[in-house]
């Protein structure tokens, strides 16, 4: 099933771009949880579009609607359905597209694979569907507070300007570009506001840190924490790469040097480093757990580009929908409900003790 | 389940380092495929330990038998079971890590996780693993042969050391190291023979090129071919990091330089560029698909290091048994292996067309 | 996933009884296949509540509404999400039930198991849920019939009244007991009714004809044909029974009797009997698949019943609710929808031959 | 997957009756469990062919091998491997069967399915892969034992001869056809002795009964414990039905007599009767579980039998392979394996509280 997340805390996802809604089932998520609705709609509104200057103009209000599994404002154990009413579509925006195959987007393979394709605002293959992530992410984010475990992802690079210090985790908010380093921030919202000039686009990476997760969860083998964690991850759309503790960029580490001591930490075992992001044979060995992921380029751009219609004709495309940038700011949440449910899913399929 | 991996084409790997044995069974294997042993053997003489003087210097015979599915000389549709005989284990040469944990091993975590563990040669955490995923592996590769799928991977970094030219795929298999490229192969070699003499070790990069996938393979949302790609890769016992496409290098691309166009090739659509690496929305498109995949140094190291025991007593760790100063050149087979499970899969898993 | 049924094709199901609505998401659905609103429509009307004086007077619309998928009138091989929405809901008639577990209802288990329960309507375990069984099965039979399949469930048995001859299926709907031999029907409506005076209630059996389906459906060992019918079936709420072919009433039949022959029809190849309910191995053998599943009388019943509350107090139990005295006649779409579903799933699920 | 039982406690199963062997891997037991060899092979004993003058003369061993996941005689949590090698087959015995469709058979189905097929004693269709079963399930059985249940199944009915008497548990390996009435054990036997003498064969009834299975276990909707234990049923070779609770013989009893009302029984909710089977609303409800499995005559006779061969040539047939005339007696551990694998799969599947 293409459109559903996990094996024991699953969510399904539905909808599209242009149509009545998008929305979803979260099945399987643990009973007695409050919901907490201002904090759902909050993580929402950092996804929302038109919240800044640097990102697209488009304003949607994005509210979420429940459908089922709450019960006295608590969860109950059965399915969680929600839709968030698509509003504020400008679908005839999209009609000089009906026939195109926009460059580094999913028309042609959608067009090629199903036979028909929504081509309004992308459809089904829109970054919209990821509001849809971040509600029941959300959810996920309730469940994993009470397990004490605390997730934070930050824009860490926008094309070529980088963060050159380890990250403040408070002054990810200060900012519209979500980067805990204000000088960098500046630098990266200068950088945005240029190309949007210029009708290009960029890419860059967000950094996630995980706080809190016990020792123990993961699987070995094929459902290793970090091999879902990057199947989680390349999932959004957009992303390009994943690693983990040291990565890429530490590839030129000998053994002596990555290797992370155990060390006693009073009472606890804990590492003398943490190159290995907190995750060993799969399973997290109770310190941080940290990664990267890369997202490219906006492939809607206000450039003149060459392209093909679905006649095979050599067109020439500029945009004209309303678009951003650069999408990290706004993903940042995304990668937090992923990296959610995936833990989440992770710590509900640990196998129970027998005593 | 941890231990299997794809939804129609399966694979559930057993084993231990020490134990009996370690293989697994593969399911949803289609019929009718002539079983190429001469060739599933070679696969697996490539990732062979002592294979060559910078690998470790255990020697294992690796033979695979297989228990079930075949008749006559081909596959009938039914599991195929398959085991690889342990021996030549030295079981002893661990005695002395019975209670101690290894700095960036799993020893720690699977302690933890299920209060019981292996410990002979890393027991089922050992990358011993692997061996049976080589060999279910071709069967995929056998599979996917049929349908004109080609995957190819090789070396492409060794710590500092990286490749400067596009890679001549016909040159992997002319030099030890698995690199393309001779004169940097010359110097890979080179710096991992002087890192076994320092007892330290080294990571790198493996990149893998799939040609003759068409379009339509990979599904939307969470079944993205790189997302189910890179899960894969990050099953891979030491592996930090995956992209594909034009990945973290280049992070500083603006869209209109990472843009594919598509173009007319002939009677077929084509792309000017192919940035994206063979995939739109998670689907390919017929282009070559490429990605790379991280390892992290090898965690044996024969240098001294400082750890805990079970019983939290600081100790001094000396390595005694046979290890690779660089997992690389062995685990090129294995990239293979789990992009061809991977593919096959994906193709089993495609609706049909209803007429 | 308890709310998820199917592998390729799948069907997520929400909502409870007396909730803002009841609905689900069918994924894996083929593109292209013409949405036929009226044929859906007709279906959910064959299961709706009032639709006959030995039916429940509980009036709903149970108009269907589709949230993505469709484009164009067609489906795109997308999530296909819809939601009935509840309406006509008396939810102040199950105030006095808030505290009381109803004998053999899920008041006990559900409220042991989750700690919190919706007690309006039996929430989630309310027979309700079917209703968006019937809409996703729906769609299942229009993919279904595009490859020559028809499924056709009737009433066989209300309580001791059985029929007495073959099925004339093109009489089924000729009665509200949708039982296809007319005699019988009057017998079976004539006690329903007076149980219904008597504030009691009564179950019976189903029987399903599945016709068309080819040689090749099912999966040996665990996917079995009859074994994941048997799984749908026993999800329908109230069933207790299943079985193919002969069943339980041709127990004394010895093999000699009980062996299907194959023969030749022309040039195809039939059986002589149908004994196996055309299943052989778990594999359909091209002839008519048909089995029966049982039902238990309706557990709410207008008769006084002692039971406890959640405080373990003894009390006495009075429903109040409207309900049906028998639901077979409403449950026979719900039969099929369920043997569409698995058998598409099935269809899907089959390895293609690769050439 | 056909060939994989289960969500988190999975068993695959692979081997023909007259390849190399049968086997499996379980995946997800429990860590810390002592491996009771004894018990295991004694379960496999019941199941053995030739140990009785009513079953197969067939003989053999039976031996099980563990491959992987033990240590120092407990599971370690990491997959179970183990394999049954084939030996005393008689191949040859076969050979008249290469090319025959035997009735009521899998050997058309399988050929049209695969285009292949092991025709050696049935191959994988053989009955001979359910001892594998028996193993994953002791495996199972251990573990419940731990959780303190026990499950246990007779043969209650053989033909038309049925036990007249509730069963009395202690007495059923009394008796060779595993029956605990032994007035009506003896009457089978009679009655089995005289269908073999006539080269026939005959089904019946396996009842089950389970003790011990606390409230809560089960998932709405679609893994229903009933939906569970059908499916697991009806995947056993020759099963043709199942019910649960009061079944087909109750289909007469109105509301009134079958709802379950509530008692006290000390502290403890119970109830009045156990009509439901222990299951409400698919969740277990603390009550005794019990269930019955219908199997039809093995299709294996001596009689003389039309049918035709793989060219579509009209051949009579007579069996020569050596076959039991009634599966019964030896079925009776295998429906105890599928309810125990499927019993500690919904166990682990369990949503874990969040206090």
């Amino acid at each position: 099933m293409s459109n559903t997340l996990g094996k024991l805390f699953t969510f399904t996802s539905f909808g599209e771009s242009h149509g009545k809604g998008i929305g979803g089932i979260v099945d399987g998520c643990p009973s007695g949880i409050e919901l907490d609705e201002e904090y759902i709609q909050n993580e929402l509104n950092r996804r929302r579009p038109g919240q800044s200057a640097i990102s697209t103009p488009r304003k949607e209000a994005d509210k979420v609607e429940f459908l089922s599994g709450i019960f006295e404002g608590k969860t109950t154990g059965t399915p969680i359905a929600f839709i968030i009413w698509n509003e504020n579509q400008h679908s005839t925006d999209y009609d000089h597209l009906k026939e195109v195959y926009r460059p580094s987007h999913a028309d042609y393979t959608y067009q090629q694979k199903y036979g028909i394709r929504d081509h309004r605002g992308g459809g089904r293959s829109s970054a919209r569907e990821t509001a849809s992530r971040v509600v029941a992410g959300a959810l996920a984010k309730l469940a994993l507070k009470k397990l004490g475990v605390e997730i934070t992802a930050y824009t860490s690079q926008v094309g070529h300007i980088a963060m050159t210090k380890t990250a403040n985790l408070s002054l990810i908010e200060s900012n519209v570009v979500r980067c805990p380093q204000p000088e960098i921030a500046e630098q990266m919202i200068q950088y945005i506001a240029e190309l949007k000039q210029e009708g290009d686009s960029i890419g860059g990476i967000i950094s996630c840190m995980i706080k809190g997760v016990p020792v123990g969860w993961g699987e070995p083998i094929f459902d290793k924490l970090q091999s879902r964690l990057a199947q989680s991850m390349l999932s959004i759309n957009a992303t390009h790469g994943f690693d983990y503790g040291r990565g890429f960029e530490g590839v030129s580490l000998r053994g002596s040097e990555m290797n992370d001591s155990l060390i006693k930490d009073g009472d606890k075992v804990s590492t003398k480093t943490n190159n290995s992001g907190g995750i060993q044979g799969g399973i997290s060995n109770g310190q941080d757990i940290y990664f990267r992921v890369l997202f490219k380029p906006v492939a809607t751009i206000s450039k003149k580009q060459n392209t093909l219609d679905i006649h095979s004709n050599e067109v020439e495309l500029e945009a004209k929908g309303r678009h951003d940038p650069c999408v990290l700011p706004r993903a940042v949440p995304i990668v937090e409900a992923m990296a959610a449910m995936t833990l989440l899913d992770l710590w509900l399929s640990k196998t129970p003790e027998i005593l």
